[in-house]
């Protein structure tokens, strides 16, 4: 591990052109590696099991996962048929993020668009583009945020803005500034006095082993704390603020996010928090209309609970928490309704969690 | 470690009468050890160390470091200085459990009303007393409890009665059946089918690693969830029924309990689950009227939260899991308003958590 190497991105075309490379997140904080994605399997295989994760980054590599498979269906006997089969296998790989099937369709779409052998060359430049995009995406909902960090700070006497975030929506799950921490990145860089409350976001830990990562390479004042602390912190008005990503989100606006997300959402409503989601509109299933009935819950291993992944004299090791006879279940997301959500920071702004002020935003998503 | 052997009490005194014995909750669930505390300072180190916890258990340990501060004193030169003194450091053992204070303050006036030699024996007997009156009042909170599920059942067309717990209130955390876990044992026992959701309990996982280890010895139905599981399994119809116990509750029904209980109490509101405290009298803390504003939440080693323990190639080990350059605060309990709480589960029957009806059980405590 080059400890003197901090990326700013966690996916990224090789110079050979033909290999994506991307961020072994599962071996964040304590090792950075990178892993090298060569076909639509080892693409499918980094998704499914969180070697990639975010929705952001899980449609991203989808997307150049469309790229690699175009390239190896080229050289099939039947490459349409070879191509759809893998683009349908790659749409499966993480059953709750919607950005995932908005990604292959799009790249799967434009390569589709053309003859067999330009195909590859027609999805890359689709995967290359969806990339740019979000980033740019993150990008403006760190702009659109920033007015929001602007005005607490405004109408405190002292002390630095207090935020609150769960999981990790920062630029580990997207291409570049993250969703919940562009906003946090771009007070920061504006100087604005901030300090953040990271989640450890049990089972997997994305908060302490990612967000509490990317803040402190930035050097962001941030504390973790267990995610069981959230309410008691809100509670004695040490957060201003709570702001979470979102892998899934109703054009109604309920918000499916890492499990937790709701516990945390029913405290700020409890104790008058203004808790936001910030989400590029990829992350709207302009459809659904009742996230906690439509939206189906991934259930993941048992072995991501059981097990808890650190350092230990040096070494990345797993430990067995649990009786080992004791059964365990690992729901991955859930619904917080769209009444505990303040609003959303969007890449065209800000808005309330309402289908109206949601498609005033977007009004070229009204079916 | 005997495999064999399952205990049903954490603390008792061994057949010298000069040796406390308790079970190293520390270790569990993956080592079984008893553990020798020959003197207050064995004492004091168990209970800040969290080899016992648990508010019962807690009292009851201090009411034995009486005992042992006794017989220290007898042969000092000024045998009731350093019995108080010995007492005063006892109480401080543990910030927020007022049994410990309650337990010590009542062996030690047992204790000062006779002569100085005679009063090692006195405490011990005040000290076994607690102990068994505690065992009493957990099997009364069982029976009490056990009408809640009895109720429940009648109403499910199908399915076993599904409960949720937090933390550890188990036999462990007290001398028998424990609090939480005394209606659940007593259902079980009444042939009721039972199954219980165990929250992991972050940061020091008493739920996976002491309730799913009780639950399981006993033969109980029980799967382990995250902490941030409740909210989603409560929206979707999957608790009946949440129990809990609590280190400290105020005369008017705010209930300190481990971090994260607030959570599961909002949730449960936001859903119409029942939310029931059990708890022997001895955990009110008759004076409070405000839990939130009066109660000192104990802010423990950061270490806590850092280090994860388990078992790896049969050793326990502790991994560390965010950077290690990252802060990180542990606060070890919240408030849950008496709002939030449906009832309280006590050894004289069951109440509101109002100031009204509790004083009603506990009409002698009227100030």
């Amino acid at each position: 591990m080059n400890t003197d190497w901090i990326p700013t991105r966690p996916i990224w075309l090789a110079p050979d052109d033909k290999t994506v490379q991307v961020i072994d997140q599962r071996r964040l904080p304590h090792e950075l590696v990178v892993m090298d994605i060569e076909n639509e399997d080892d693409a499918i295989r980094a998704i499914s099991e969180m070697v990639v994760r975010g929705a952001p980054l899980i449609g991203v590599t989808g997307a150049y996962a469309v790229y690699l498979a175009a390239v190896r269906a080229a050289a099939d006997p039947d490459p349409e048929g070879r191509f759809k089969r893998a683009c349908e296998r790659i749409k499966a790989a993480r059953p709750t993020a919607v950005n995932l099937v908005w990604a292959v369709d799009r790249v799967q779409s434009a390569a589709l668009r053309l003859a067999p052998e330009a195909r590859a060359e027609a999805a890359k430049k689709e995967a290359a583009r969806i990339a740019e995009e979000e980033a740019e995406n993150c990008r403006m909902i760190g702009r659109h945020g920033l007015s929001l960090i602007e005005e607490i700070q405004k109408t405190k006497a002292a002390g630095p803005v207090n935020l609150l975030t769960h999981c990790n929506a920062g630029w580990l799950a997207c291409v570049e500034y993250g969703t919940a921490t562009a906003p946090m990145y771009a007070a920061f860089e504006a100087g604005i006095d901030i300090h953040v409350w990271v989640d450890e976001t049990r089972p997997l830990n994305q908060g302490s082993r990612l967000t509490a990562w990317e803040l402190g390479r930035r050097g962001i004042p941030h504390t973790v704390v267990a995610d069981n602390a959230g309410g008691h912190l809100m509670q004695h008005g040490m957060v201003d603020l709570v702001i979470v990503g979102t892998d899934r989100t109703t054009g109604t606006g309920d918000v499916a996010n890492k499990i937790g997300t709701y516990l945390k959402a029913l405290a700020a409503a409890d104790n008058k928090v203004p808790f936001y989601v910030a989400l590029p509109s990829s992350t709207f299933d302009w459809g659904l209309t009742d996230g906690v009935s439509q939206i189906p819950i991934e259930e993941r291993n048992s072995e991501e609970i059981r097990y808890v992944q650190g350092l230990c004299d040096g070494q990345v090791l797993s430990v067995l928490v649990p009786p080992s006879d004791s059964p365990v279940v690992n729901y991955a997301f859930d619904v917080t309704p769209a009444r505990l959500v303040t609003g959303f920071i969007t890449e065209r702004g800000i808005c309330r969690a309402t289908a109206e002020d949601i498609r005033r935003l977007f009004p070229e998503k009204i079916a």
